[in-house]
């Protein structure tokens, strides 16, 4: 889950691997506090076990460092969950 | 957002919409206990303001009574956000 992919120079993907759905909904939980925190709110994709996201900078309409920052602060909040 | 399509005779899709990301992602918890308390859980696509869900029967790779059964009790849960 830790691996960011950058799409079309536009904006960032990542997709998180849970156990099962409440664990991927309790993450989902935890980006949505970052996104608050932060004020930037990625697009999330949450199914059974996985939790998508989709991420840029509307106002640039593009990749700004605040992208990067709630990436890593997404990838930290993850480790958390362990060997998932 | 009670506008509920089948699609592909397969499965049902709706979307529904908030005023702000809180919201979206409070009536994503909703769904998410929906889903654990059914045991039928769906895709969900929260963005911010809205919350995509998408659904279908796995097992039977297609719609169930079980699917409306759910379609019906979100829309119930949605009626509580007021005129968003």
């Amino acid at each position: 889950g830790d691996a960011w992919e950058v799409v079309d120079d536009h904006h960032l993907e990542a997709s998180y691997e849970f156990e099962d759905f409440a664990a991927a909904l309790a993450f989902t939980n935890d980006v949505g506090e970052l996104a608050e925190e932060e004020w930037h709110h990625p697009d999330i994709h949450l199914s059974w076990g996985e939790v998508g996201v989709e991420m840029w900078s509307h106002d640039i309409d593009g990749l700004h460092e605040s992208d990067f920052v709630m990436a890593a602060r997404m990838d930290q909040s993850y480790a958390e969950y362990g060997d998932d």
